[in-house]
């Protein structure tokens, strides 16, 4: 199981680390010891809007070769929304088994094309700006339809998290990795 | 009011970015205009066990020039707590007004002697090496023994948040915060 984390200007950190923190224990508590993921960015380094960088694994890498690709919401996701090179960027995981977003990181699944005929989710704010991208938006904090996963508002990056660690090892793992980060959401 | 967030190799990024994220809405709605925060490094880079880096903004400067330092946990922090030269930077935040801590970040309060007298908390299983350090462990999601402000496991970083949000700002501020974030810890 291969992942590709993105990255861009803009990103809203908890997004990212809410899911990545439990995922990441199916890897320390070898429940999925073959887990690998790279941090994947179209630009040199990426911020968010008050400048706390994140380094990049990978710069433009093609995304092909993951078996998932996650996108975290925020700010920055209104522009790349409609900018044709990053979306292009994000298209080359059109094969990838899972497609996952974060929040706002939906628009940019939406965008891609990859939500047509999907429920989906995003940012409770947002969500008449996602109608237009997939087949129905629902209100669910975490919403799986054919292995498209997406979440809702911030926190619940960390809901995904604990149910990624469910799909991908069992519920006990889990609720391991719960009680481990102390999570009560 | 100027923040220095620690991080440190063995960090647990979550611990950090849970209580980062709603301050930071502190200045971004306007509620704190005059908020400011640096990322402090001991070490040139920080990054967590499984390699996830963020640059700092500072590195080896003292403390003494920040209203509180905040103190994230993780693994790192078991060697820490008896790193002298790593202690002595730490003890340059003597004077500060605020001594904040996530999870086993408290090890590192402790071990800086900031904790003496004082009543606070930590990471659940980490209860017994919190206790020489401090007056008495408690076992709340966050405990504030005047201004000396400890947390519990990872995801008590969000309440941690909200918690301070309220104190520096207020109890609607705080409330709309969470709001956006959607968490419901």
């Amino acid at each position: 199981m291969n992942l590709a984390y993105i990255i861009f200007n803009g990103i809203t950190w908890l997004d990212l680390i809410g899911v990545y923190e439990p995922v990441s224990k199916l890897k320390s508590g070898k429940h999925l010891p073959d887990l690998e993921w790279d941090i994947c960015c179209f630009t040199e380094s990426a911020a968010d809007i008050y400048g706390l960088s994140v380094k990049p694994s990978k710069i433009k890498m093609p995304l092909d070769q993951y078996d998932a690709i996650i996108v975290p919401g925020g700010s920055g996701t209104r522009q790349l929304q409609y900018d044709s090179e990053f979306l292009g960027w994000i298209r080359t995981a059109v094969d990838c088994k899972y497609k996952i977003s974060i929040c706002t990181g939906s628009l940019i699944l939406g965008a891609a094309g990859f939500l047509r005929d999907k429920k989906a989710t995003t940012n409770f704010q947002e969500y008449d700006t996602l109608k237009p991208y997939c087949r129905e938006v629902l209100t669910d904090r975490v919403v799986n339809d054919e292995n498209t996963i997406t979440a809702g508002a911030v926190s619940a990056s960390i809901d995904l998290g604990l149910y990624l660690c469910k799909l991908w090892a069992n519920s006990e793992v889990s609720e391991n990795i719960r009680r481990r980060i102390d999570y009560h959401g």
